[in-house]
């Protein structure tokens, strides 16, 4: 008999049939009990009767992989309006050890360091596992998304010959008894690719050894880039990133809809045009003096609240940034060369893209590194590729685990992140 | 006007239209000039009679990046039957310098080596380009065939607290002043996550310090992961790896069609059934001495040559590796426990795919490292996990750059690697 699965049992009413699962809970009642086996559709109810399967539950702990048996019943008390009954119940492997907490709470009680250090059981809560198959859908609808524009999907190096973009937070390793690190991102080779596609994105992990312990930063997560030639600025890019992020969340909708139903949430509406506001401006309604040179995260959040007050917008994109404050490879503004091309884009008052237009001119960056004191021999393979002609380009990256955790609600990345790095946690 | 690509030209005969793109070939005759502009969907030919004109394109070197606007007119004996016509041309960045060999020659002649040196330009040869199209299309194709099987897509920590799979040929690195060392496969975890989704799959690079200089190792390559659970033994992953090698073929060609007659090459069938022998029985076809441990490499390519004139078929399963050979996750064969239900698949007598079935007992984890004298410790946080209840699974992996290698008939992975990292190459 083939094993079907919980989701499955309403079309089998008045069968026999085979489901597999996880014990998910049982309640040993006087006169019946009551299995809840878990499978990756959901939870499917088994009612015992028969004392002797009965028994063999009781020596059936919680996690225990099983295979039942038995009749499908309708009851319109039951979980999903059915239930097995007359079950035989066969252990697929040995009784489990139960977890350190219980999966079949609403939610888990254990602390967050505690769910981390057991995630392998923790991230089969439903809540724990719903927010991964956020996650899946959402890069789904991103390479959906960037596919129908003709983008064609890279891999490139993780470990690099020299620290990109900043000479901090890099992890340093020892690559057949030279000196390497850590890609900090795609940058330089999405750029480079553009050359060859002129559209082209990457799903990968980025390193960060960042020293901060906060809420929103990994040492390595997953960043979803992306970059197109022959823009004529950074708002062909803002278009493009405007469908994409529109892509995951319909994606997010459509393929994990029942996931979004068990944390309670709803994706949000992209507005056709996501309001943008400049720099200078966002400093303004942030109330931050004129001369700041960034924006803290009280600002963002200020700016968020606007948004969402004045457009009705969950996103608003940042224009402008000060030169000073974005790396070297950013275009400035022709008009004002102080101000990039650069932008952020703010999701629910939490930064969650930067992306902008780059330079492509050979000459500007080696003016750009002089400029910045900076030499121009660790960057010598990707700034030499300039004199070979590239299209004036731009792009973005998202950061997986923010976009899901704002998405979801959750206040910590790691929530949302199946087995996290960061300055303390190396394991599991 | 909006830009359109080279393979719109011929449903605007008559129009005015603008293209983009690199100058790809100038050809200066006497009384009339070509150019081939190159852009992402193929080569545009112009054609430049304006004295002016022609002179501004004498300034052009090969990869400029231009513009060019004109009239579209049909001309049978052009590339693709039209070509432009009385265009203006605007380079959209200063005059490139020439790379150091033709891209506008059928083959790159340039060796390897000085291709991979400088891999930016190299690249763009339509040739190279379109092995990548082929990997983005397998790699899409791959991804398609899992969602439709109801996989969850993962992203799995790139650095592990302990070296996994075996000590050896793993990157050392510092992470906040503790040891740390480069994920060789995401195998531990895709095994904990089949307790959380039952079926998951990862696409991803992995990292092998391979002190070999070969023409089929590189130190970081792609690797498509998939497990899955609930199995009666290996030949349920089997199943699936066919249908999934068919997904990835079949997408090859419906999205990289035109990558492929570049290549000259087509996409082998995968017949319904994968041939399949036992490794007791390979050793036999191939002519190996029956006390041999592994299959060597021309003991795989013989048995790729009786694969094709036995079957018919390019792919070969050889099942039942000794268990001596096999990780120590690997599950015996229950009638034959000194031969694995672990599997390889050749491709064209190179082996492309490693998978089998899987331990699920806690026990069996502590019996299998102990048998080979292996503490558990570095193993912990994997190893317990099977205490909480895990069925039975089994998975399997594929090298990208080597499924891609073989299919295109690439005698060297480096050929269809973007920027390939190996014992001499860091850089670019």
């Amino acid at each position: 008999m083939q094993r079907i699965l919980s989701h499955q049992l309403s079309a089998h009413v008045g069968e026999d049939v085979r489901i597999a699962g996880w014990v998910h809970r049982r309640r040993l009642l006087k006169s019946v009990a009551f299995l809840i086996v878990r499978d990756s559709a959901g939870l499917a109810q088994v009612v015992v009767t028969d004392p002797a399967v009965r028994a063999e539950l009781g020596e059936l702990g919680e996690e225990t992989v099983v295979e039942v048996s038995g009749t499908v019943v309708a009851n319109p008390t039951a979980p999903a309006g059915v239930e097995l009954t007359a079950p035989t119940v066969r252990p697929l492997g040995p009784p489990a050890v139960s977890p350190p907490f219980d999966l079949y709470r609403p939610a888990l009680t254990a602390s967050l360091p505690t769910q981390l250090d057991h995630a392998s059981v923790a991230l089969r809560h439903p809540t724990r596992a719903a927010a991964l198959r956020v996650s899946a859908a959402a890069v789904a609808g991103f390479r959906a998304a960037l596919d129908a524009r003709d983008f064609v999907e890279i891999h490139t190096p993780k470990v690099v010959g020299s620290s990109t973009e900043s000479g901090a937070n890099v992890f340093a390793l020892d690559w057949f008894g030279r000196p390497a690190y850590l890609a900090q991102s795609p940058q330089f080779y999405k750029q480079l690719m553009v050359g060859v596609f002129e559209r082209v994105y990457e799903v990968g992990p980025v390193f960060r050894a960042e020293p901060h312990d906060t809420v929103r930063h990994l040492a390595q997560y997953t960043s979803l880039d992306a970059e197109l030639g022959f823009v004529a600025d950074h708002r062909d890019v803002m278009v493009v990133l405007r469908d994409t992020l529109a892509g995951m969340l319909g994606s997010v909708t459509e393929r994990a809809g029942a996931a979004l139903a068990t944390l309670g949430v709803t994706a949000p509406e992209v507005p056709a045009e996501i309001p943008a506001v400049h720099f200078t401006e966002a400093l303004g309604i942030a109330g931050a003096p004129a001369d700041e040179p960034d924006l803290a995260p009280a600002h963002e959040r200020a700016l968020g609240e606007w948004a969402r007050r004045e457009h009705g917008s969950e996103f608003l994109f940042v224009t402008g940034y000060p030169m000073a404050k974005r790396p070297f490879y950013t275009h400035p503004d022709p008009a004002r060369p102080a101000y990039s091309n650069g932008f952020d884009l703010l999701f629910r008052g939490l930064e969650l893209v930067t992306g902008g237009q780059r330079l492509h001119r050979h000459a500007d960056y080696l003016a750009a590194l002089a400029a910045r004191g900076e030499p121009v021999e660790p960057y010598a393979g990707y700034v030499d590729a300039f004199r070979h002609g590239m299209p004036p380009h731009g792009g973005f990256a998202i950061g997986l685990e923010r976009f899901v955790a704002r998405l979801t609600g959750a206040t910590n990345v790691r929530e949302v992140t199946a087995f996290p790095r960061d300055l303390h946690r190396l394991t599991p």
